[in-house]
């Protein structure tokens, strides 16, 4: 790295799902960090967490928790990153948010390295990083577009429950147990969306529904990878839909994505070439070895996997693809370490605003 | 029914999946049976199925079981129906053939009765069902299309390991057991298909192959997707693509269907009366209630459920569907005895050849 200083640097949400993978991601990394500041809830406050193997204690977040933070990386909901990001800017603090708060605010970047990382220069204090069905969407999608163009984008997710939070996890891993037992008249608590009406269950099933309804039929999360692919590719008028299904695995987002380019006459060698050379894209793609990528194959892994590469019989300028990465690393904890890295290695923490 | 003879019925692949369903779903229609024989193979000889509280012995099925026969509904692989529905035919027996047999000949009809029933009049001695996954998708389409025309269809399924057979449901279940004991190296000798060459761990996972991998990079599956939907639908240029995707449930096919129309300035409302009013189809569709259909909920029904309907944001003819049906009814074994129901009724059991 360019920059040889050592930060202060606070986790927010340590002791979730993202924010012990964070504090993973930034163990393993070796990130420049003088002092890590482990932030939560009042509930989770006082939970030890060892990072390169001291036990640190999480502390109550609170405006005052930023006085001296050079960088703030929060993963604790959209709601405490409303309330306490610009406490943190006010401090003298970059933020990178992990939630979707700050993702579509016009002064917010909204950043996935391998595509736009010029973008994180133009910050005014808060980076948001994008949605886990997104980023890997994009990151598959940016070699191609870089050599090809890009006119248009259909894709269907096939999303692991961990995208949902602890509680999810252990949904599955209970509703699984009593359902091989034979009882299939499980309790579901928590999914589709912890905070709607209905729930019904994961085990052995699938859910058509991830976040809440928009008044247009689409979901939450349908519309964030519709507007944040926009958003993150600079392509406002690029025609991009979505249907997203949460189903019973533990890690790893898979997505069956419908490409359109602008080049005739592309081949599926030509498409490998692309993704072969893209950084953060590993190609898995061998029909004859029945080589494809599956969600335990990226599970714990940084890279976004494609295979499934096919021409579509009737269009010449449409190709699917299969796209499968983890959802709490390249989906979350390391694409918003990256973006940490990346705003030391260039000196963008020091913007003045 | 306007037929009140009884026939000699018969199920070859008597202890499958599949024939046990077909069993069921005579008994629960009251086809008009005078005598039921079971056939299988010699290896499942000599088991006992019950019919309508009576125990039958299942015998071996050879050329000249079909002795006598009316009708044969056959289900034990492709290999067994090469074998023997010539013979059964020869021998006078009309046959509703539920493998990949003779589903692409053209001197055979492939019918989804709530698409082309009248097909059914033209066969030479063998009607052919369709693989699951097309049935319940074209049986969707079908009201659609007839409304509004059909110019597009792009599809990605999410398929139940019942769809590969028992051993692929024992499969799913013995390993989902010994992952929830924290047991991650769990064995793998079925799915994604049983006689290729590598084995991957279905639970808490997903595989994007069904079936083997043609040349061209798609998978039998698909291919079957593609070519029977323009059969079915006597659409020989409708441009279809799809991909196909094994999960960790049991029972029931799910599918994000993409589709264009011909017709403009359609909306949510036209499709849902269109589908309100076909046949063979249940609407489950109101985000406001969170109502859409799962697999769980198709389980044990004979409908085709579909929900999720929404208009592309970005094309006027374009629509999306969530299409849920259980494979081995809809999907074999109830399309299969509806086939053998409209035979009966309008009596093209007795056509002459």
């Amino acid at each position: 790295m360019a920059d040889t200083n050592l930060y202060h640097v606070a986790v927010v949400g340590a002791t979730g799902a993202v924010g012990q993978k964070i504090i993973e991601t930034l163990e393993d990394r070796d990130f420049p960090i003088e002092k890590l500041t482990l932030l939560s809830s009042s509930r989770s406050a006082g939970a030890k967490v060892s990072y390169k193997g001291e036990e640190l204690t999480v502390e109550e977040a609170t405006p005052d928790s930023f006085e001296g933070i050079d960088l703030a990386l929060f993963s604790a909901g959209g709601s405490v990153s409303k309330q306490l990001a610009p406490e943190a800017v006010k401090r003298g603090a970059v933020v990178v948010d992990n939630t979707s708060a700050y993702r579509m605010d016009e002064e917010v970047p909204l950043v996935v390295p391998e595509v736009n990382e010029s973008d994180i220069r133009s910050h005014k204090g808060i980076i948001a990083n994008p949605n886990c069905s997104t980023i890997q969407m994009v990151a598959a999608l940016q070699p191609l577009r870089e050599a090809y163009g890009l006119s248009r984008v259909l894709v269907s997710t096939y999303q692991a429950v961990s995208g949902a939070g602890n509680e999810a996890v252990d949904e599955l891993r209970e509703q699984s147990k009593q359902m091989l037992e034979g009882n299939n008249e499980v309790e579901a608590s928590v999914l589709p969306v912890k905070g709607d009406e209905k729930h019904f269950p994961i085990a052995f099933n699938a859910l058509p529904q991830i976040d809440k309804f928009e008044d247009n039929g689409y979901t939450f999360e349908e519309m964030k990878m519709i507007n944040e692919t926009k958003k993150i590719m600079h392509m406002a008028e690029l025609p991009v839909s979505a249907t997203c299904v949460r189903l019973p695995f533990f890690t790893s987002h898979a997505e069956s994505v419908y490409i359109e380019v602008e080049q005739d006459g592309l081949t599926v060698e030509d498409l490998h070439g692309q993704l072969n050379d893209a950084p953060g894209i590993t190609l898995m793609d061998d029909p004859a070895s029945q080589t494809y990528p599956t969600p335990l194959d990226a599970e714990g892994k940084r890279d976004v996997f494609v295979g499934r590469v096919r021409k579509d019989p009737d269009h010449d300028r449409g190709f699917h693809l299969w796209v499968v990465s983890d959802n709490l690393l390249k989906g979350a904890a390391w694409n918003t370490v990256q973006i940490a890295e990346s705003l030391v290695q260039h000196q963008w923490l020091q913007i003045e605003q």
